[in-house]
């Protein structure tokens, strides 16, 4: 069996996620799936590096699977183009070591979550950030980034409430940039809890409001979801690389 | 009465151009005239500096209006983005000299032309870009673009077949710049006939096709519009800049 590793990309916008549901369409993997089980003319099942929500971007997604077929990867490569829709893009696919998986062997990943903080209209942006009308306070929100990085129980940042696994994950650095009228928040860790993205950056918010002082973020870590702040909404987040 | 002037954005993705057609409401002026009326409690006809074609944007577009309300510019401006939709963005609301007229009074105008030259895909900006597979000679396209700036009789260049008034303009200036995966066209001039800018793309790419060259392109001044290059598709112009 051959093993081959994809870099794609995708507008997330009309997509119920990263995860295949039954026989819907409406899923990156499920349009993966299907794509490659007729250029190749075998059942392919796809291992996306994550699964990415309901209308999330990503910029840098990995997948890997493997396939009896001999096509040459570059022919896979402009089949997926030609079949695919215009909002998922093919980077690459090619041969990858035998025991590469996208998601078990994923070292590193990096999201990016852009706020749109300017009160300048953002038409041409607009699926691609989350408009917020308040000031933020970045002195505090760096302050606050500062807690959560490191080695940390993240049970409050964990979408799924039924999460019987660890939650501890390791966050390397989170980055905070003004670029013109919008605010970048760069996560980067070792791991991402379902959610997590869109959680720290509602918290980030809060703190960025005055809701929530830089101080209490020490105070989350092995608590309930409630604990933490609202989830972001999902048009903002865009997985922008994972490293192997 | 009061004349106002209104700076704004949209993306012309989803309407049928600038130029309202009846009572449809899938034009930008439609929508703006609608709006404005509403919201004035009186009729309003909006001037826009020129017409875009349908699926034209514009980063850069200027209206002018006049009304009998007092109603203070910022809150016509406020009230102006929460009825329009999110495709349509007021930077501005504000009062203009009396005998300011938005199309009258433009001095010059700058749009530009957005290819797609890479064998990227482009999936987020596939609404704002034309894409092309085939390599460019941008050597032959600037000689060719010089031929073009200047006074000249652009009558192979007008979309309107039934265009009665000269058809004499001066093009300022075109600009061929590369950024990363794309080519942009950027052409500045004291006007621009109807599909101008897209007629001059096309015939601009012909030449970097190496299907005409570029001496002769001071053949077709004057001529007929079959004489010019194809009608490059509307999504990759931008309306950048409206000069008073």
């Amino acid at each position: 069996m051959r093993n081959l590793r994809l870099d794609l990309c995708y507008d997330g916008t009309r997509y119920r996620g990263w995860q295949r549901l039954g026989d819907r369409e409406d899923t990156i993997q499920g349009r993966l799936e299907t794509a490659l089980s007729r250029i190749l003319g075998e059942p392919i099942q796809v291992s996306g590096s994550g699964r990415t929500d309901a209308g999330v971007h990503a910029r840098g997604q990995v997948a890997s699977f493997h396939c009896e077929s001999l096509m040459a990867c570059e022919d896979i490569q402009n089949a997926l183009r030609r079949y695919l829709p215009e909002d998922i893009g093919i980077y690459s696919c090619k041969e990858a070591a035998p025991r590469f998986h996208a998601r078990l062997s994923a070292r590193e990943k990096t999201y990016l979550y852009r706020l749109w903080v300017s009160p300048e209209p953002c038409v041409f942006q607009r699926r691609y950030v989350t408009v917020l009308s308040e000031r933020l306070d970045l002195a505090a929100m760096e302050k606050a980034a500062g807690y959560l990085v490191g080695e940390h129980d993240f049970s409050a940042f964990c979408g799924n409430a039924r999460m019987k696994k660890s939650t501890v994950r390791t966050l390397t650095s989170i980055r905070i940039d003004c670029d013109g009228p919008e605010l970048h928040l760069r996560y980067t860790g070792n791991g991402f809890l379902q959610g997590m993205a869109r959680i720290l950056t509602g918290t980030l918010v809060e703190v960025g409001r005055g809701d929530r002082s830089p101080e209490s973020i020490p105070e989350l870590f092995g608590k309930k979801r409630a604990e933490a702040g609202f989830l972001a909404p999902p048009q903002g987040l865009c997985l922008e690389e994972v490293r192997y």
